[in-house]
């Protein structure tokens, strides 16, 4: 259970971290759509391991197959499978932690809620799931560019160090161009700084990735239990290290009388728009057609380069070293995930919205 | 789509807030379960509106009627549906704003995606709707007490004011002592000043409510999209006018280093514990036996009473005016319904983990 | 579990045959659509028991309320909640076999399943929850009709008497003329005859309904699972007392080669047709214009006037006598549940092939 | 949409048939159970092309590749991933049908639905894909016999041929014995010559396979919508040529008198059993102890080896010419994809019904 997400526009993933593959079924992806495979690889790029200083060394090529689905470069409106082979497993690395907990992982729940895991890398909990999600996300995007939608992210925070813009104010095009993904040049290099500070001394550190959805028409999103951000919210909340979720004014909003935070509609030509947007784009957990944006929280990863406390399968007192590669902070490679989890949910409720009107 | 909750433990909701009812339907409780229908008449009454004078002024009785899965007084495993009557609509109240739209509330969005709604009191977009949840999530409690676990929660905050202390230093039982639902006695006294100055002003504002789950067995949740927190986190979202979710940490532990943030292990008897709680009870979307604890971000109350400026359906500016009964701040009110909530995610997810091993 | 129906234009059903009340929520019936209240109760007329000498005599208005989702005469795209209170229920009558297992009866299976029934009238297990089928059904008609599809059915065989005309032949507008549901109104006139004489013997006898969809666009139905043909199968197999189902040639084309099976295409206008229709409109699970057509076989009803042998909760051997009231021969009655249970399926894979194509 | 199969034991299969691969997902297998290898390879020998002189010579060694779900040969409660790459897939002799639609085959349907279509060897539409749901299935087998249920299946109709016994009277253990897998070596001679014939004919027959499910536990199935029957008969009509489900008494019970239909119950030590079993094993769609039965009706092959009349996509007439391999008759190899996919549907009902009771 816990593998598929999404109700129309629905992946399936598989794989575990040193295992012999990761893997995606697309199933829903309407047919006729153009499979743009360079366009799927340069986004697999932006997730895997390997690309700079402040990443995993873990080197992983990432290429993917395209097991079915797609004839003559076009989708067939049945599954599309995508394979992505393990290389860099090194399975060894792992032997000296096979009846360990660490600490702050799943090692432990795993174990007690299956009597039995793949405890190399983590297994099935690894963030080298996330692979196959940035795979389908790929997909998604493809289907929202045929519909003038756009899903971005941005690292906004690393630590206690915050870029102090809202999204409006930034060049979001510029995300891309240093190896932190934060769009402000400046901020950024103090946040590589801080990353890389945080590795040398041997420790990770949390960070705020910011989630931006443009062109995203009225209508999207399901009353009640199914409101656009709540599944939104859950996407988020779904990506590994992630501990909270917030979308418009968010936690700040709390302390905002109704006056302040009411967004006005107005009359821009023949379109209804909101003078302001406290509101991030959702009214009711449906999509207004103003901008969707949100925050996700990471907390620092767990792996981390010291000696710390901890039990064993057998119940005894050990202590559990540092070994293996890791990610100082997770950040900069969870921005690919986060835009990739909200082109999905885009996707899906654009298909689920064709049923709103006889 | 969009009024169904959970999967083997599940719920689907009907009803507009100035229509003939609400109910629900329980799908999935286990045979068996005596139905204490007292209880479930007091947690609609903590959700019922009309309790103090800051809440609104709407009087409903909340009462209700079990239509099947019930026998002698114990469930059968069929479904159980419950009937609420409206009774205080009052639908005169809101025909001046039937073709109006009311900034920052679902009348445009709905308008736009179904192209007819029921614009009395917002319809299915209302809070009233939440009594269904509240009513459902009785069931859910009396299983989980079944299995020795509890779903409790209280406001934290209330625009700016800040209840400074973890769960841990509150005493959870005095919550319901006074009629904002801090289980701080002093600061619920500055709380419902608070509340009471900006009803005054006749305004609204924004508040947490805080959730706290003991008892949890080890291994609830289902690795990858559907974490433990990840659907508690969209549970939590689903509630009209959440704008954020974190568990754990939550945004602040974004700050920390692993070195501070990892909960190390530790034997306590023939029990594994951890010395810190930072993961929030939940570690890779598993449960593993410490406390649940998470925070709920509710936006100011958009029905105000004072003058907007807004649109109409035809496109022409207007003004809304303030009218109505509302809540001036959600929070006291939502406690009730964020550990329903709460409940029916624990519930499901105990059933789901029957499935974990041979 | 078990009491939902459909993926997008989804059914809930709750209630047994002598609670308060049964009901149904139909979630996702697209908004616009005019709710004809007067056809709703014309279609649970014609399941109601008590219609004529051959049906059971518990007498029940099966008169409805819609408690939600319907304003101003038509749906708004929410949860539309029909609730049917039960009248006639005199549970007494079902004291004597509280703890008897009645011979192929649910009774049995139930207590083992639950350990706890409610014994009255079969509880849930009895075809008095169809009453909720038909109400539903009701709905997705009136959405098909705006579709021009048509869901028809009629009694095309009593015990071993049986109507040897294909529905091609027959005037279908004519089913409703007499009490048995037969179009044919001299076979109708013998199998009126048999159910009374088997009636009077204190038995029962089982029989055949024939469904038949007309106006179905070509496209309907998912690839693999999810046959057109195999959903229909399932809603069949899922009315009281179903043992077979079969479609097209069905069970008779096996004795055929291939080549007297195919339908051969030819071009009728700009219309692709079939100049046979073995297939019986359905190809490779997906609609092809054709018409759909189907049987349906219902064994005898397991209630019968006599003694039998059998056992009760504590084991012991004991004798099950015939009381209480029942239909000789569920057929007549089941016509309007086949065409419901076969409109909600056409209704459903109409909005799932909306997202066919881009 | 419709790949997809099954509520706990879940299954997600892609793949076309001349795409480069299929393979499936089997999600919510419970962990710790023994994954044998080979006897999934023996399952997919089973149903395996070009095995005899009556199937298609198409040649695929249909060797597979587990790439996740499983570690130190136990299930780890992770979706299992199975890869089946396919070898002798031939392209070349389907472009002459390219923009045919055959007659019967799902050439203009998914056409029609899709607006674009892998048109080589039908693509999704083949039979091919079955392989895929007998891998899961055999999965499912090895659960299932963990739990002392078994799932088999034999071939009991060829054309008007028929095996006039009852399973009760056969040796099932001889089924494998023969090509045609009839577990009666006289009437499987039969069988096989007329198939031949028919072959030689360049024609094909159809068939029916009975399945026959023993030691499932009492109290499988979900009341209403999800009864064990119906599941169980949606599985079987989603195979490929599928026309007809009974199970039971079937179509032939419809003659009967309630009186002769029904089970009688009697104690046999401290178990409760019924003296006849034309409930098919299942009362009220729950499982009752008794052996389950069933028969699967499969129209003859669309796939004839003479001119046909049809159109093509431009409208045009045209002359389909018989090419290409195919089965003259399906049904010796549909016998391991029958009870493949009853071991599924009875896989994920006793899953479900874990959660009957507190």
């Amino acid at each position: 259970m816990g593998s598929s997400f999404g109700k129309l526009f629905r992946i399936h993933t598989y794989g575990e971290s040193h295992g012999p593959a990761l893997g995606v079924i697309v199933d829903g992806c309407p047919a006729g759509l153009e499979i743009d495979e360079t366009f799927i690889q340069s986004e697999l790029d932006r997730r895997k391991p390997g690309q700079s200083k402040i990443t995993t060394q873990r080197q992983e090529g990432d290429t993917f197959e395209i097991l079915s689905g797609v004839f003559e470069g076009k989708s067939t409106g049945t599954p599309i499978s995508i394979l992505i082979r393990n290389q860099d497993q090194r399975s060894k690395d792992y032997s000296h932690i096979a009846d360990k907990y660490r600490p702050s992982h799943a090692d432990y729940t795993f174990q007690e809620k299956y009597g039995h895991r793949d405890y190399r890398g983590g297994g099935r909990s690894s963030a080298r799931e996330t692979a196959a999600r940035v795979a389908a996300g790929a997909i998604a995007k493809l289907f929202l560019k045929h519909h003038g939608v756009s899903a971005q992210a941005y690292v906004s925070q690393v630590g206690a160090l915050k870029l102090d813009k809202p999204y409006t104010e930034l060049d979001l095009s510029k995300t891309e161009d240093n190896i932190v993904r934060c769009p402000d040049a400046t901020v950024a290099e103090q946040m590589i700084e801080l990353i890389d500070e945080t590795r040398k001394n041997r420790d990770t550190i949390g960070g705020i990735v910011t989630g931006v959805i443009k062109g995203t028409p009225v209508g999207l999103g399901e009353p009640v239990f199914d409101k656009l951000h709540a599944e939104l919210g859950k996407a988020m909340l779904s990506i590994n290290a992630v501990k909270g979720f917030e979308y418009g004014s968010g936690f700040e909003g709390v302390k905002l009388n109704g006056s302040d935070h009411n967004d006005a509609f107005y009359k821009d030509g023949d379109k209804v728009k909101t003078r302001t947007n406290l509101s991030g784009g959702i009214q009711g957990g449906i999509s207004n057609g103003e901008d969707i944006y949100f925050n996700v929280a990471f907390k620092p990863v767990a792996t981390i380069m010291k000696d710390q406390e901890s039990v064993n399968e057998a119940g005894e007192s050990i202590t559990v070293s540092g070994k293996g590669r890791h990610d100082p902070c997770v950040v900069p490679r969870a921005v690919p995930i986060v835009d990739a989890m909200a082109a999905l949910v885009i996707a899906d409720y654009l298909l689920i919205s064709r049923s709103n009107r006889l």
